[in-house]
């Protein structure tokens, strides 16, 4: 089989005013980025924001394994075997960081059969807005630092900054950084981080905001550093939220693209899975749900993470009302979490599926308690046996979920047309009975405890003395009724990730907590969160290489 | 008079299509950027390489004064009233770099009614250029650092790694930092320096580049440090010159735009004057002289620096044979030059333009030792008095030069015809005999020498010790052939920035040297050069602001 770089060079793309047409977007609605990407302005939505919305569905998976889930693949797919079957469905994805390309990761737009192109732009720098949002965040940053050069009005405390510079790379040394070294003329030394940009807090208000003046309202509330006496100081105080919203204005409106066999996708933002919520923009899923009969989205991570943060986050924020899950497992997964080292994983092995298949089971669990329908898709790999496949479908359907095999990496739209008919009828039927996990006004450890209990299983939550504090402090400043925004490992249902399957007597220890008062949320970490991560021994840099007539070889 | 924001936004713009058509380029040859911005292909150089060239007119100034010169507006209006005389005319200018816009200076898309629009979209993201080249730039230094974490095999000293990580943005703060603090898993500790992005050497090797394989190639060649012992170490030694240049595919294709009467635009490229050479790319202007019958292009700060430059550096490069340049001055400025404080230019006065206008004529003197034919362009203000406008008119022709009024900032075309007229009988005149300064076999030091007596009119050059000894290893690694690319103040003819008009009797210190291999020309700095700008007390970020539907205010 051809490298997915390959699938997606040989690819004839649809000139994306086609792409556009198909979609239901007017000719004047387009602002063209080449030939095959176009940002779409806000036209579209005032055009269309009365029009009834159409189905939502979320594609989630299993906690994710070093053998490889294939959720974005499955997205993708399921989305063009709806369009194959003659229906009307978009695909709402996130777009992917540049940093990790270099790394190891590789890039993030589909697999195989099932991609998002073109594929090189992409995974480079699409149609600027991760730029857009790191000049932004780092606007920010200059100013705070000018602010005390100048005089330092606001008498904010050197030692409690905690907005960060962000830059779009893997870059291990900047993740602890003096700045303002050299004396008087360059600034006030401190103790600086920087981030990856999709850590940005920036990132997650553009996926939040459903308007320019609704990102501008959040980039002014973002808090950014205390006093000396303790008390906030706000991106508003510095001025600086007309500026940071100017350099956003084109970032915000949705990118069109396609997949290999033309159905639209919008691709727009991508918020860090852990100390953000992990999915796509409002304005881009609102307007596929006005566009399309089918809109299918994805959540970073697992279903404990991805899909709690997509229904209690996004759906709550945008007052969307999902009618059907995606659970995407694996078999070679399953057997992983039943114990099963990664070389053996092409055995047959049921004794390890039937360990390892409780941790799907817990996520249909899960997904029931949103009251949401449950599909389960089982991203086909050759060596799946018929008896590992057959256990799986008696474990899914005693449980009440459906169950298809998908094998759209290998074959594209024709891969998914059991997926796809098994999942337009549970959004059609109406059995979505969508509700969030708990209510704004809950406090924000009982929010805590019910994502553990309840998604999780933990017996319970500890907190660490400083994440006590802040957590008082933070109801204490007025946040109380934020949703909470849960930074835990994806590996494990508990925040310990070498715990697989379905751990039970565990306790869920919170260690830190801090209000992103842009995006809206109250972020707890249970462990220390990478949020720069560093390039490999041999990183894909080495390989990657463009030719004299612009053809990059090496992307994955 | 309405400000340079307002009289652009109240520009009707041409679909960039029509504008395309207009300069002679097909439609498949441009890839959009929204509708008002284009990139061009490499098939439009594919097809017009063999045409012959059209005149080459570079626009350079006097030692720029806190008066303002206007030279990017003189450049604007006299391609527009060009191509209201019935020719055909193509502008070829610098891309504005994202920092200064939220710092004091504003804008760099010409003033009045001489502008490139659209000026928002230039002034920020335009096509994403400075971004990539920013990427570029960060995924050297972060594969640098990446190479000393992973066991330093190539031995490189991490107190002489000399290329530095870079950002778009006025950022002081950033000027001297520590970076890879915390411990062995988060990097080798170093002192790093930011730079602001057009200072990066992938700018520099961007404008001076004739393909993606010379790009590829140049940017393998960029010396980033030296090992222990001495030697030195290229970015190709890290295997990152395929990836880098992946980042820059895009980048690399000029971009098209339109002025405000619809007049073709190449902006592309937008090199630091004093440690790069401050003109635009290569490839947009030798794609304007196939286009065009006249190219218009700029060169940074004055015509000491930036003609010097663009005649012994980017022509040299490129093979270009320009065939006119024109000088522009105002009288405010030839005022200051003789001494009048900037509060009374607006007050006649001929004994102080009698004094000052020796700068003038330095500068025409210089052009001629190019042997190319020179218009002197005076910027009219409304308090220059006829007095004084014939007073200069007459030092001009006194000196073989034509000498026109320009009146684009208020008039558009209409005020630049007769400098049009001028210039087009110069340019078609045959008179250009155009040499170089200097040959490339010629030693560095002789080179600078040469520059410095016969450009700046210095009686001699001294060197710091560690200039000395740079020059010595420079001309020892091989790089003796390359040009000198000066770093002096732009406010002098010496390295002093308070001697003003045409000084004599004095040297030009050398304090440091070093080659930038990538981009081919040897740094010599005569003082410190700030190439990383803060942000003032009251930043223009402050005013800047964007309306519920995108319109930006604030900007100048």
């Amino acid at each position: 089989m051809l490298s997915d770089i390959e699938i997606a060079q040989n690819c004839t793309m649809l000139p994306i005013g086609k792409v556009a047409e198909k979609a239901g977007l007017l000719e004047d609605e387009l602002e063209y980025y080449g030939k095959y990407k176009a940002k779409i302005s806000d036209d579209a939505w005032k055009r269309l924001k009365d029009e009834p919305d159409g189905k939502l569905i979320l594609v989630t998976a299993i906690n994710p394994t070093p053998a490889g889930e294939g959720k974005t693949t499955t997205t993708v797919g399921l989305g063009e075997a709806l369009n194959k079957m003659g229906k009307n469905a978009i695909i709402a994805l996130r777009e992917p960081s540049l940093g990790p390309v270099f790394g190891i990761k590789g890039g993030a737009a589909g697999g195989g059969y099932a991609q998002v192109v073109p594929m090189e732009d992409i995974n480079l720098h699409f149609t600027g807005d991760m730029h857009a949002i790191g000049a932004a965040n780092n606007l920010l940053c200059a100013m705070i630092d000018n602010h005390m050069q100048q005089g330092n009005a606001l008498e904010i405390d050197p030692r409690r900054i905690i907005f960060t510079r962000v830059v779009d790379m893997n870059d291990r040394a900047l993740r602890n950084i003096i700045v303002g070294m050299g004396g008087s003329v360059n600034g006030v030394p401190r103790e600086d981080h920087y981030m990856i940009t999709v850590a940005s807090e920036v990132m997650a208000i553009l996926c939040l905001a459903t308007s320019l003046s609704d990102l501008k309202k959040r980039c002014g509330d973002i808090l950014v550093a205390y006093r000396y006496d303790g008390s906030p100081v706000f991106a508003r105080d510095l001025k600086v939220d007309g500026a940071m919203c100017a350099l956003l204005k084109d970032a915000i409106k949705p990118n069109l693209v396609q997949t290999l066999d033309g159905s639209p996708c919008l691709m727009h933002g991508g918020p860090f899975a852990n100390i953000a919520h992990g999915c796509n923009s409002i304005v881009a899923t609102r307007l596929a749900l006005k566009l399309a009969d089918y809109t299918i989205t994805e959540a970073g991570f697992g279903a404990d993470l991805g899909a709690e943060k997509f229904f209690d986050i996004k759906c709550r924020k945008a007052g969307f009302k999902p009618d059907c899950a995606v659970i995407v497992a694996t078999i070679r997964a399953l057997k992983y979490n039943g114990g099963v080292p990664k070389e053996e994983l092409n055995t047959e092995n049921l004794n390890a599926l039937k360990a390892g298949c409780v941790n799907l089971q817990k996520h249909i669990e899960n997904i029931g308690k949103f009251h949401v329908p449950v599909v389960v898709a089982i991203n086909r790999f050759p060596s799946d046996t018929d008896d590992e496949i057959e256990f799986l479908r008696h474990v899914c359907e005693d449980m009440g979920a459906r169950y298809s095999l998908s094998e759209v990496f290998t074959k594209g739209a024709d891969g998914g047309i059991e997926l796809a008919q098994m999942v337009m009828e549970e959004a059609d039927s109406g059995k979505s009975q969508f509700q969030m996990l708990y209510p704004d006004e809950m406090p924000l450890k009982e929010k805590i405890e019910t994502i553990a209990r309840e998604i999780y299983g933990a017996d319970g939550v500890t907190y660490s003395p400083s994440a006590e504090m802040s957590l008082k402090a933070i109801e204490s400043l007025g946040y109380g009724n934020l949703p909470v925004c849960m930074a835990k490992t994806q590996y494990s249902l508990t925040d310990d990730p070498k715990k697989l399957g379905r751990p039970t007597g565990f306790n869920i220890n919170i260690r830190t907590a801090r209000v992103s008062a842009g995006a809206g949320f109250v972020v707890c970490e249970t462990g220390k969160v990478m949020t720069m991560p560093g390039l490999p021994r041999t990183p894909s840099a080495f390989n990657i290489d463009v030719d004299a007539d612009g053809k990059i070889t090496g992307l994955f």
